[in-house]
């Protein structure tokens, strides 16, 4: 039965998932600094091998009979995933992959040099080189999948989610948010002029603040049996389904952004931790793309964790932990703390989209080829000046040097970081419509009702939907900018 | 060339083997109590996929085609050891050995369950078809080895030593134990009549034991650039040679037993940092068994660190990090204690080897038929009589049921331990006699001259040469227990 050579096979690949899932981990928490060079050979030939068997020939024929077995709903929403994938996996021709490769890591050494000095003019040609690849790589998948060339992108990151998608929800935002900025910013000098900012500074020893995210974890519902947290430089969310990795960073002066952090990627971890275990080896059982991910993160870093009902429950647990005193108008200022910034990473949740509006726009010039990689800087400072009000033409390693996606060639990826925003909010409208009187359980650190909505409309579905289709089927809409600038009205407004 | 096509596959295998080591460090130190299904799944299928690798027969022809190439003797030898390793993977039926990893797993399981419950009789049926297993593996490994059936299974984890090498010098150093430890009993007794033991036991914070730890390895050449040390219940060295882990576990209440293990898995660690890197994703490259593994342990834990000269320099480092005053006096008793016990594990150097001497001869008779399974706890007991005057017929647990190592099937690995304490000795006695005045570096806390000779003598060798040659070229003759028995004669008599 070829179902079953097909379930065979998924085992096999998510052996060596877990391997390099794992290896990953291990290499930001636990490596010996001495330990790359072998590490990044081993890692690179297990990816070999899994790609090798991931897009080996036969699978083809393997699911061609599988579509014709007498399969249930979900086998058959396992092979359609599967196939999804495969073609995506196999759809660029293997020299040109491997070329790709290396231009890509030549590209992210030279960026990560050239970043700190600031050197556009070196680092441009190199830039350049990825994102021709990146023209040929859209117009292969384009033909391959029949969508347009960014399309054919951004289904890599979102699957199902098309620029036609996209645009008008962006569109929407833009034109409220180059408004709403400027009134946000002057509400908030306007509280802050009747009562300053208290600063939050004070010794915070990171055991204690470990103490403390682990609390925070748990009480939002991370299954401490099946994950953990650690340290390591940048933090993620990574692991596996049945143990998953949260990490963090601690600075001794302050706790705000470490526990925000941890709140974020409880989010994530909560959608691993709960996707449906019987598919765990099929592409039907991961989640479902980088925007539904992003959904589930900042819904626990944003709609929960910044909610002030929420810390009308979380202030007396930090206190119990850091020992301080602090009257809930001490912490939501910071909280809500609202800057114009040129630092993407750094923007809170009212200015962040405006970062991802502008990469959006001029990503899909790049790949249409209308804006050359040379013409980037005048590009950037131009949109950063209308939607921003700052420039940057002074300094490209805040503007168009400041990510790693662009030199490691992920064009289409930076909306999934807004789609998840606007999806968090417009999930968030659907649970206080289904569940009476939300932000009390907030105020009382009761989060199963919310997070039973959540298993039921997102974690369980695993991949089995489209990105338009999970959020219609979970909020009985399309995704809409509504609900967002709402949220953005109702706590910064 | 079929050289580089074999040197293409140990890459594939090396990767393998990497991840394999990776995650088995991994589980034991950072995975979530619910990750151990999915660990296990992942690490079998991935075991498997290598184990294929490894034994497919188009490498016999790459090795024989090989063998007729024009290589460098460092080729050569590489070839060697890669064909001695492809016979041992592949003379046993892929179906032989998947029972037998049946047959071993659940007697493992079973032996965690029944062993704190003392219950034989419920064991031995599963021992017993371990035992039946083991009879014929041996069988068919003499046959593919052209060895006894014995020598077939201590090839597996000692090269090239036979029971011919092994007898000779248990038998020597079994007879003189059989008084001495009498006679080191009675010393013992005769020091502490005039200086009666000072207990160390006070409260020692496990973060400064763990810096003491840290500075101790660092001291006797550990790089910690290529390691780290870790928490584990169970200590252990595992990791790649980039990337040594070896792990312990800390009492606030004592601090000894740590630091003794910390001390013993370094010398393991010093191996494996020191192999041979340009070998290192082939056989040649890996260390040579477990009797030259444990060797290396034991130089460091016995020769090196329960050495009074040691102590004049490591008693000032201890002090410093747990701010106690001891005086030499103080500490030497707790090092160099003796004590008859039942259990293996537990023993000092003196006893040790009788342990492993009533071990060495029972699982001959068992392989060769000539003792029963069931026949155990009475051979045990008769023996443990002999050699150390205590009984375990009552206590099972205590006895046959005492290791996991005859539940998971490895006869043939005890000797290796006695076999390395005694390598140790012999080591020793060499590098005192190429090294003029070799205790005052002990006291210095001066350990380059003593690691010079075995990095070249033993470390930088590899796989080159089988146990007895290793032996031979590094100390200039066979095995021999006389160092040992000197060693004993000089720290206990
Ligand atoms: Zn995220
Ligand atoms: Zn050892």
């Amino acid at each position: 039965m070829s179902f079953q050579k097909l379930d065979d096979l998924g085992r096999r690949l998510e052996a060596f998932s877990h391997a390099l899932s794992i290896l990953g981990v291990d290499e930001a928490v636990a490596m010996a600094v001495g330990g790359g060079e072998a590490r990044a050979e081993a890692m690179s030939a297990l990816a070999g091998m899994q790609h090798r068997q991931a897009s080996a020939p036969e699978i083809a024929d393997w699911i061609d009979a599988a579509e014709q077995e007498d399969l249930s709903d979900d086998q058959r929403a396992a092979v359609r995933e599967l196939k999804r994938q495969y073609t995506n996996l196999t759809c660029l021709p293997v020299e040109f992959v491997e070329k790709q490769m290396r231009t890509r890591m030549r590209c992210e050494q030279l960026w990560r040099d050239l970043r700190a000095k600031k050197d556009w003019h070196s680092f441009e040609p190199a830039l350049d080189g990825v994102i021709q690849l990146v023209r040929e790589e859209a117009a292969m998948r384009a033909d391959a999948l029949k969508l347009a060339p960014y399309d054919a992108l951004v289904e890599q990151y979102d699957p199902g989610t098309r620029v036609s998608d996209i645009a008008p929800v962006f569109n929407d935002l833009k034109s409220f948010l180059v408004d709403f900025v400027p009134r946000a910013l002057g509400a908030q000098d306007n509280r802050l002029s009747k009562r300053p900012m208290k600063a939050l500074s004070g010794s915070y020893p990171i055991e204690r603040q470990r103490e403390l995210g682990l609390a925070m974890m748990q009480a939002v519902g991370f299954d401490l049996t099946h994950g953990s947290l650690a340290v390591s430089h940048h933090p993620f969310c990574g692991g596996v389904p049945t143990d998953v990795r949260i990490t963090t960073r601690y600075k001794t002066s302050e706790f705000l952004s470490s526990l925000m952090g941890v709140l974020h990627e409880t989010g994530h971890a909560l959608y691993e931790q709960n996707l449906p275990k019987e598919w765990a080896h099929w592409p039907l059982g991961k989640a479902r793309g980088m925007a539904v991910h992003e959904s589930q993160s900042l819904f626990v870093e944003k709609q929960i964790g910044r909610n002030p009902a929420f810390w009308a429950w979380a202030l007396p647990v930090v206190e119990r932990h850091l020992g301080e005193d602090w009257s809930i108008e001490d912490i939501l200022p910071h909280v809500h703390h609202v800057e114009r910034g040129l630092i993407r990473v750094d923007a809170d949740e009212v200015t962040y989209p405006l970062h991802i509006i502008l990469r959006f726009e001029l990503e899909q010039d790049l790949v249409s080829g209308k804006l050359q990689t040379r013409d980037l800087p005048e590009a950037w400072d131009a949109k950063m000046q209308d939607y921003l009000g700052l420039s940057t033409i002074d300094s490209p390693g805040d503007g168009p040097m400041q990510d790693v996606h662009w030199p490691s060639g992920a064009l289409g990826y930076f909306p999934s970081y807004s789609l998840g925003a606007m999806m968090a909010a417009q999930q968030w409208t659907s649970i206080a419509a289904a569940v009476p009187d939300i932000e009390a359980d907030l105020s009382a650190g009761e989060f199963s009702r919310i997070n039973a909505w959540r298993r039921d409309n997102i974690w369980s579905q695993g991949s089995r939907w489209s990105t338009p289709e999970l959020m219609q089927r979970a909020t009985g809409a399309a995704l809409d900018a509504t609900h967002f600038k709402r949220h953005l009205e109702a706590r910064y407004g």
